[in-house]
């Protein structure tokens, strides 16, 4: 099946999918994006991935490009036209639109809203529970990054700094030695003592979907959970470590750099909070109307 | 007449020029760019910015699109094409290319050449000497400004904030209290005993090349010159203040923030830079073949 993609009002094939060159999207990095697992046909946690691009566009003063009522039709469809993927995921990409080149914000133009929908295998919790490695990097990134702009060079940087070290990620971290989250996720431990932590959703980090859901299921597994900073030395001393994206759901971390994390498998509450979160998706695809259906 | 602008291989009408949506630098500001006067059909230092794109492109590890032998014959194309101005500009970008979205550096792909024309009112003299003033905020860009990459939306909202406080320009303020750059050019002071002054060209700031050729053309006149960071403070205090940028030339400031520099009006210093800066862009114009008659 031939993948379909949305640009400015039109599905169009994916292959054929064009912005114009003074897109501000592709000179300035001047738009903001997120990304929405697909499961059964169901956008998982759709509302929250909403909720943020409102917030993102509000913090850049860039327009709505559509009602939200129009934007979740789209996105409906969007689903529909490429087959309702048992898994994938749904990108969307709103960016400050197309005018002659010129810093400052040009007036009298519309945004421009970009749509794609990837197929991916489905979730198996036999892949998703094998531990990966990662590496620290220093965060070389603007100060700004809990708005989910495209502004991204430094994250593909670190990313690819973590393929060539035989890592799946890069931790960076701040001036005081501290993690603020990974190039594409954000980075937990968990203490010595079983105390969860993760970074608090300041200016310093993206405040993932994915981690705000396993925030509250921890929570409702009854685990001590801290939201706060803690430095590479203290994740190094971690009983276990794991990081959160919207499709690695909650991965088990090995290896921080050249030190193992516990024995190198999947810790038991890292587990635990696996299985919640695939239980979350798994209970929101069967317990919603697939947008297909719809 | 209609413009024309350059695409991976084709000189298309600029309202058509188009890349796809997964373009990296569309979706993750993974390119590079320069921009570089045209004087009478002549591009303007032109050598000193294809260096600065080879380091730039170097920097990101990005492969070189086509030969540099191959860009300068695009490059004399694009100017030929748009009609040789008087004066205007050439813009050139150079992206990783297009691969399934995906962080980390895609293998077996073509890097992405987009170029455009402008045409710009001729440099005179009378406007150029005009004095603008300049606000300073927090410099939120990411740690590699150096890098003349596209990761511009700090340098956006910058500017943005200039625009609306009734300023030109925004210089950007590191931790320290001390003044990296503008959004879009190089800042300089002149101090009371007479000493021009600008940022080194270290990690902090791009290294423009206006910014080269005055600093040459300061020496040259006999101006005591230093490399070196300075304070907000400094800059409010200094007997005048000017940047410099490939359009801008040498500008003179009249204000930074709320102090006014001098009297308001283009000061001594910068007035024998701005006419040495004129004098240098005549001169190259003049002695070069224009680009559309060679």
């Amino acid at each position: 099946m031939s993948r379909i993609a949305y640009v400015n009002g039109a599905y169009v094939h994916q292959r054929a999918a064009r912005v114009h060159i003074e897109d501000r999207g592709f000179q300035f990095a001047d738009g903001v994006y997120e990304v929405c697992a697909i499961r059964r046909g169901v956008l998982i946690d759709m509302d929250l991935h909403l909720e943020r691009l409102a917030w993102s566009l509000d913090q850049l003063r860039i327009d709505v490009p559509v009602s939200w009522r129009a934007l979740r039709i789209i996105l409906a469809e969007m689903v529909r036209r490429n087959g309702a993927p048992a898994f994938g995921l749904l990108y969307i990409q709103v960016t400050r639109g197309t005018a002659p080149r010129n810093h400052a914000f040009p007036t009298g133009i519309a945004p421009t809203l970009v749509m794609t929908v990837r197929t991916l295998p489905a979730p198996a919790y036999a892949v998703l529970q094998r531990s990966v490695a990662v590496i620290t990097r220093p965060d070389l990134r603007w100060r700004r990054p809990d708005i989910k702009s495209v502004s991204l060079l430094p994250n593909v940087l670190g990313k690819q700094e973590a393929m060539e070290a035989g890592a799946y990620e890069a931790w960076l971290v701040d001036d005081e030695q501290r993690i603020t989250e990974g190039t594409a996720s954000n980075a937990w431990i968990i203490s010595r003592e079983g105390e969860v932590i993760t970074r608090p959703a300041d200016r310093s980090i993206l405040n993932g979907i994915t981690r705000r859901v396993v925030l509250r299921l921890a929570r409702r597994l009854g685990l001590v959970v801290s939201e706060r900073a803690f430095s590479v030395a203290e994740a190094k001393q971690a009983r276990e470590a794991f990081f959160t994206g919207t499709t690695a759901f909650v991965k088990p971390v090995s290896r921080i750099d050249d030190t193992a994390i516990g024995n190198g498998e999947i810790g038991p509450h890292t587990d635990e909070l696996l299985r919640a979160y695939l239980a979350h998706v798994e209970a929101q695809a069967a317990n919603s109307v697939p947008v297909a259906r719809r």
